[in-house]
């Protein structure tokens, strides 16, 4: 049995890196945790790789506390992203690795190295929040909403009609929900305790979903136009809420004023901002093929002006007043300014990020990057990205039933085999909770911790199937809990709060069914959302805290998110659990509280604990904070 | 035990790509192998990411041969580095990728993918080198040396003198070796088998080293100057033998003539070739804060004029006849381009290599990166790179003996403790076979197949201890001929073939003993490398087969090198070696043929075999080519 719960610990939290926001010159200290029984050291360093060259630091002994010998270390940050491992020499003449992936006995790569960033950080708020996505037009209709006439592309649904996964339906059936729409139900996301609100395009278009904008420079009227945007976000931040929109830097739709101007008119300035493939200007490049949706060529220095760079820019124009955006989520922002021999995405998201900055530096920047998303996830522009493969779907390969049933593609065809988020593996793959741990481990190793904190840990999105359509009842408090209490920031998309399912990304559009909240199913479901966002909010450690699982087996696991004020230890296994913790594993145990869930735990004061539960739980306890020792704490002088 | 023997395969070798050098927007097939009797698959896919996003093909089964069912899936290649992965969707629904670090069921990551390469290829030669290193000032003095003066830094040495490692004799004890005396003895080189002759830099300098090149402009007159340089490349090529030379991208010598034009003269336009930090010129950053070697500023356009850009650049001048170089090493390649802020890296290299296909696309560049090199291969500059954690660092941790010496240093103090390749971890770590099989692989899997086989496959170097210093005689031949047959390029560190140790980089740099051959230990030793130097360049498996590990335990490797041809089965055994092959692990080891060693091989025709060998061994054998089925080969037509 891999039993992770005692080895030298690291991570990127503020217990071991001295400073978050270190500017290029600085000094950092960092530091290292090893078990008080953990064979003898002869030396721990650090190496870092400043310039890609080896850079090599001592580690002196801080002394020791509460079971662990910490040691620390000096690094000056020589890079933006500066790199970081540590080594470990044994008494025996043994060595150790420790980086993101874990220990190693064998060198390691330079990828997975921890890593302080010198760029310029988000903002505090960030690592609070929990997000609340809204399909705009899915959502709400206010009394506004009748009043807008039905556009041209639109095939009109009655709000309790189910979705249609079909084309055309799957682009044109149209709710009609609106932004004040939202405004009216801002007080169940009061409710819900969620204080960032994510709107999926608001621009106008031809479509339900909004991604093929036709201008980045209004609101859509069928949403209320500009003013409801400005009564939306003022009415949530007076509540505590922030927004954020949805831009697409990949591509605009093909009725955008800007491709209009340029089809068919190469004398047009905006020619440039495609990639027209013929001198006529018809014939041009497209997101996956799809004509209506036209790539942005990012060499065009116009349409970086327009659309990303300076205060008169479409990404800035959002975040000034009136309309006050608190940030963006950027849509196929992996596919951005990228096409064969060009890649120009490091220049598109340094360039957005810096125009955000000089607009209102308060605001975050999030990019959907569905697969692995280590190499874009530097620090130099995204704050942390719409990612599936580091929380998402490991989780549904953990939690949920595998599916049999084929369904429908968009065009009406059934598939030959499930799929799983858009990859034909052949349904759900099954991990246990060992492979859970495994695959959030692999896919966050190559991703700076801040940068992690900041990615989306979604169950789901309107680009998914939901989490509940393939899940037994029974394991939504371990994924809502999951969501919750690792590192990232936990999203809620709207409508799994009342337990709505849907097959795929088009069928989970499904309308919000207000009116059934006091239903018990419905009712029970929004309760442990509250219990578990309360728990999340209520407690810091659970945002920044830093991450150490004690206990993985086949079917649990159980982690603590440690600060200095305070621990959060939790529990998330699908069968009865019966946990013994080694002595010092926990800090505190004896002196836990329960927070949350149905398992018993008994400390000791050596730290040693036993976990019991019955069936599938999710708990969670707060324990004391941990002590780092200040030198002379030990008997041992620092070497 | 690991036994990695059996299970589906495939490489970036030929009989697994159809072909070798595509271009943007070719179809590339590649091929799947999969014992017969593995697992039923529903499907086998290969996942792409051009432009980063998913992109699925689907594979036919081609048929069975062997005991292999061959899958083919096509791939159109969008990006210049094109990865792709394999899934295979078992019958029981179990699905599992492979990518370059072997097999999943996890999902894997990209920078692990196989990848397809349309940057413009390497010469073919390349991958037929065997490489000889010298470092000109130890090599061989002519008669004309003689009449050389001794410059004004030197601290003059005879030829039998110690070399001094502490500084200052470290850079300035001067033994006086010239190009003509290596031009007199290439009749050693002929002997050896060594078809390409690496030269460390032959600039004018103030060291023993001449890394701190005064001018990039003409051959150090001690070293005979350029027409030296021309006599020497004629009589190479007329023997067979290309000859590279070793340029310093990152820094010049303080006493270079455009850092001299440049000192104190902020009015001279060398002035932005370097990093100056005050307005009169006068501080500048500098190679590891080494005065004496002061760092390039990449972003002047005219420096790169100058140095690598256009027909007469440095890089292009010494390519053209009267020199006629077939090519550059590129020192602290690493570093170059890299400060702080600034990464202007992929420019210089991909600069670099512009220029020379347009001086003459025959010739190769190879990049000093001595760690973790899979960041800067992407096969858009550099064809290889002369480094130490895919092959050297691990060979050492397998098969020398753990040393337990301080050594002193460049300043004359005793370390605390022994290093090992520049890190301070202890003196040699202690791997075991599957270890030196794990690290190999570790930092081969982010470099494409193209790219490795342009790897520098070292014991050691000039900046190394030599590998004998600390291994048993009788792992020597493990070591050189896992060199040999190992995907790279094998070299060879003169001196190597004597038997010579060394303890550091410094003490490495020993005359060569010239007139000792015929003693027994030097005998044996150079027998030793003819013997397996022939076996590489008898055997174009050697240089371009697939690689397929068979077998590994604790103190042996078996693996087979595989063309359509022929394949190459290696043994490389540190203990008494008795393994039993599964059936169909080998084809045709029932028709080997033994090319070198001590061991005995029992085949059998359905291609299980045994092989039996006492003591360290290192064994050879030919065995016939891989069939691949042709569609219809095999009773099910394909899918």
């Amino acid at each position: 049995m891999t039993t992770p719960d005692f080895l030298p610990h690291h991570d990127g939290s503020p217990l071991h890196v001295s400073t978050q926001t270190p500017a290029l010159g600085d000094l950092v200290r960092v530091r290292l945790r090893v078990p008080v029984d953990y064979p003898a050291l002869r030396a721990v360093r650090t190496l870092s790789n400043p310039d890609h060259e080896p850079a090599w630091t001592e580690a002196t002994e801080l002394g020791t506390a509460e079971g662990w010998t910490w040691w620390e270390a000096p690094i000056v940050v020589r890079n933006r992203r500066h790199g970081y491992r540590w080594l470990l020499v044994h008494e025996s003449g043994r060595i150790e690795w420790l980086n993101q992936a874990g220990l190693s006995e064998l060198e390691t790569r330079d990828a997975d190295d921890f890593a302080l960033l010198a760029h310029p950080a988000p903002p505090e708020w960030m690592y609070d929040a929990v997000m609340y996505q809204v399909f705009p037009d899915r959502f709400a209709r206010s009394a506004a909403a009748d009043r807008h006439p039905t556009p041209d592309w639109a095939i009109p649904a009655t709000w309790d009609e189910p979705v249609d996964p079909v084309m055309p339906g799957r682009s044109q059936q149209f709710y009609g929900g609106d932004l004040d729409g939202i405004r009216e139900h801002l007080g169940h996301l009061v409710g819900l305790g969620v204080n960032l609100l994510y709107l999926t395009p608001f621009f106008p278009a031809a479509s339900n979903h909004r991604y093929d904008a036709s201008s980045f420079t209004s609101v859509d009227p069928l949403l209320g136009g500009d003013e409801a945007l400005v009564r939306l976000v003022e009415a949530a931040h007076e509540r505590g809420i922030r927004v954020i929109g949805d831009l697409t830097t990949n591509h605009s739709g093909d009725r955008h004023e800007w491709f209009q101007a340029a089809l068919g008119n190469p004398e047009a300035p905006e020619g440039e901002f495609y990639y027209f493939t013929d001198a006529a200007h018809t014939r041009y490049e497209s997101w996956l093929g799809t004509p209506t949706l036209p790539k942005f060529n990012w060499a065009s220095p116009e349409l970086r002006r327009r659309f990303i760079e300076g205060p008169d820019s479409v990404v800035a124009q959002w975040l000034k007043p009136p309309f006050s955006l608190d940030g963006w989520r950027i849509d196929v922002a992996n596919m951005t300014g990228r096409l064969g021999d060009v890649d120009l995405n490091a220049e598109v998201r340094q360039l957005t990020r810096q125009t955000m900055i000089e607009t209102n530096p308060d605001t975050i920047l999030i990019a959907e990057i569905t697969n692995d998303a280590s190499g874009d996830l530097t620090g130099d522009g995204w704050h942390g990205a719409m990612t599936y493969p580091s929380f998402a779907r490991p989780l549904w390969a953990w939690l949920c039933e595998p599916t049999g049933e084929p369904y429908l593609t968009g065009e009406g065809q059934e598939r030959t085999e499930p799929w799983f988020f858009g990859q034909p593996v052949g349904g759900i793959p099954r991990y246990d909770a060992r492979q859970f741990v495994g695959a959030v481990t692999r896919f966050t190793a190559g991703i700076p911790w801040r940068v992690r904190l900041g990615n989306m840990q979604t169950l789901d999105s309107h680009d998914t199937a939901r989490f509940a359509t393939n899940a037994p009842a029974e394991v939504i408090p371990l994924a809502v809990g999951l969501s919750m209490t690792l590192p990232g920031m936990p999203v809620l998309f709207a409508g799994d709060e009342f337990g709505l399912v849907g097959a795929d990304g088009e069928a989970s559009r499904t309308p919000m069914p207000w009116g059934t909240e006091s239903q018990p199913a419905a009712a029970a479901r929004l309760d442990l959302y509250r219990q578990l966002i309360t728990l999340r909010r209520e407690h810091p450690a659970l945002a920044t805290g830093g991450l150490r699982w004690v206990h993985v087996d086949q079917s649990a696991v159980v982690f603590v998110r440690e600060s200095a004020e305070e621990s959060i230890l939790v529990l998330a296994s699908t069968t009865d659990a019966d946990i013994t913790l080694p002595a010092a594993a926990l800090l505190g145990a004896d002196r836990a509280e329960a927070l949350f869930g149905d398992a018993a735990l008994a400390g000791a004061a050596d730290g040693s604990a036993g976990i019991r539960a019955t069936g599938a739980t999710f708990a969670a306890w707060v324990l004391p904070g941990v002590d780092v020792p200040e030198p002379g704490d030990s008997g041992d002088a620092p070497s």
